[in-house]
């Protein structure tokens, strides 16, 4: 092995972290345990019979282009059918130089970090946030400033101090990230007044905003607020989407729309990074929609996981421990909600117990760029089946009222 | 649309430019022209059929694995099989620690970069070198320090000087790149003892090196050389390779072998940067390397590619001037030869010319990181039939005697 290793690789590098849920994740792998703490949609909603068929219709009507090298624009077919897509969802007027295909939301978010951030340049998210996030975001070392949450989305005062402060330094604040539509962790939703009052800020201190938009077509209860994207007549938002949770994550699939001059950027940097997004995954994923099959799954996914989502909720109701300082968010849609369980209780400790009795999540701190959230927890309904999400919820209850004991006893 | 955009950006997206090659070519896709510009495998090498079965049976048996998110490490079924490729080429000892299947090596050489680069940090490649790594050394603002390339190679004289040079400096050399067997764009490969050179001078001087081996399944003639990885026997080397030359390039997969140390770096950026690789295309990689598709598919494309090289070195035999100041290399295998033309002959100026008459190149100087190579470019042998290349090869020598008329007249 090359000597003194640690002298060649880059800064960024030597600041790069495991990703925390990653390493947990590895634990929760025995066939025993009832996991809530992946990210992962149910399988059963894998399209297969409709893939077989797309497939082959790939391969022999498009094999010449689909399996050949293709432009980093993406695939013309592909991007037609996603404009068709958020015209449905009050976007109008997209152009193809407006929409990006990438592999997987993941490289967004890279790309995001890649295009806009210096080393120390301030970026603000809500907190809690995506872990996925935050780990693209640190690899290029920015200085992440954390904004909490409330019911209705990012604490908009609190908000704007931060950006005046960041201003009164002389820094220059890059991006907003935001998850608007059931937040990953938190499960909250952004109320329309706080998506205006957000773009009012943007405008008014010139910074841009990231909509992070993957759980944006699975609601369940509730009425639809418009996307960020929608709201905004002068170009400054940039939205991230993914195939991952409306057809299959295996292909790695996603898409940016945003204002051209950005777009082009993406491009220019998406040509170093990869080339171009897998044509041959670009092509199936056009089928899918152009012949009506993402309509038919993202309907059956809502009802099966709305299923889930009351199965849990119902299960938190009925056994953990009513008390003030427990609660936990019921969101509207997406895949996770969100427990904060007494403050002395911290879910890293408490997670190896419930790996004991067969349960498992994800801490809450992994999702804060500071020590915060130890009394916090994320809790995916998507992945298990009623009748796991009802016993996995009895063992977490357990746990907790042990622990709140033991806690409590000392 | 936001007001200073040029301020957002980072220095990294401030100094990316678009790709030479990839502007240019959108002048070559009128159907008239022949096209030696791209470095495309020919679409008759996709194996659409053994696809058909293999995509089936991925789908019916390994839907919920290979549909999923999968983990950052890779398919282990893939990499059993690279494991094994490998093996016959002459590495031994591999373990699954030292293989990573990436999304194309397009994404290894970018991570090459995010992992070992910072902004000014000294690299060394041979000139010229492969565009897309340029690109990506490039976007994370290297410093890229060329050194000429001979017929066997890389010239380890100048390169001793140059890592001298950087060392009195007090700079740390963070890797020498090479692409030693059937070079794009020259068409080179590295002699047995030029690599063992190289070796010795990177234990001498600590510095890694990048071996990037897209081509070394596809020889036509000579006798193999064994790859650098399986001559270092001190963990000093790390190798690219892709199946994008023998398999389709629609999948954008590759893979990275390198110490373990390594490949952990490369897990953990490779987490921020996309998650996984997808685990749909891994999964088919995987069966079409154990069902034998890929050992039949290289002897059928090294025989198509086989009777192109020759047709394009006959081609130029017959029709290009005879002088002393034009030259082309004898590759021995690969998909490029690399042609030198008079020193007073631009072939950026005389590539729009080349194209009005029906014929496209690409320019020699986008594969130098100075203003060098102005009277070379590439030609690839790989895409065009035999026919279309004696056709080709005759309307570009026309062009250049033109050109040589017209400047030797002024």
């Amino acid at each position: 092995m090359i000597s003194g290793i640690e002298n060649l690789f880059s800064k960024n590098a030597n600041n790069l972290k495991r990703s925390v849920i990653r390493e947990l994740l590895k634990l929760t792998n025995k066939p025993e345990i009832i996991s809530f703490a992946g990210g992962l949609p149910a399988p059963q909603t894998f399209p297969k019979e409709e893939l077989t068929n797309i497939v082959d219709e790939v391969i022999t009507k498009d094999g010449a282009k689909s399996l050949q090298y293709g432009a980093t624009e993406g695939d013309e077919m592909l991007k037609e059918e996603i404009i068709k897509l958020l015209e449905k969802d009050g976007i109008e007027n997209l152009k193809m130089e407006n929409v990006l295909p990438v592999t997987a939301s993941q490289q967004a978010l890279d790309m995001c970090a890649k295009i806009f951030v210096n080393p120390e340049d301030p970026i603000i998210l809500g907190m809690p946030s995506y872990v996925g996030a935050i780990g693209a975001f640190r690899s290029y070392r920015a200085d992440m400033i954390g904004v909490p949450l409330q019911e209705d989305g990012m604490d908009m005062e609190i908000l704007e101090e931060k950006v005046k402060k960041i201003k009164k330094e002389g820094r220059k604040l890059k991006f907003v990230y935001v998850i608007p539509d059931f937040q990953n962790p938190a499960g909250i939703t952004m109320s329309e007044a706080k998506r205006k009052k957000l773009l009012e800020l943007a405008y008014k201190y010139n910074f841009l905003i990231i909509e992070d938009s993957p759980y944006r077509n699975l609601r369940y209860t509730g009425e639809n607020v418009p996307s960020i994207y929608s709201l905004d007549d002068k170009g400054y938002t940039v939205s991230l989407y993914t195939f991952s949770k409306i057809f299959a994550p295996g292909f790695r699939l996603g898409w940016i729309i945003g204002p051209d001059e950005i777009i082009d950027k993406f491009v220019v940097a998406k040509q170093a990074m990869d080339l171009c997004t897998p044509p041959f995954s670009q092509r199936i994923a056009a089928y899918y929609m152009k012949e009506g099959y993402l309509k038919k799954r993202i309907e059956k996914n809502v009802k099966l996981y709305r299923k889930r989502r009351k199965a849990m909720l119902d299960a938190l109701e009925k056994y953990m421990p009513k008390r003030d300082d427990i609660s936990w968010t019921k969101p509207e849609g997406g895949m996770f909600l969100w427990l904060t369980v007494p403050e002395f209780v911290d879910t890293e400790d408490m997670f190896y117990k419930a790996i004991d009795e067969n349960v498992a999540y994800v801490v809450g701190n992994a999702f804060y760029v500071d020590d915060d959230g130890s009394n916090t927890c994320r809790l995916n309904f998507s992945y298990c089946s009623k009748e796991k999400i009802e016993e996995g919820i009895k063992r977490l209850s357990d746990v907790v009222k042990q622990e709140i004991e033991e806690k409590e006893v000392k």
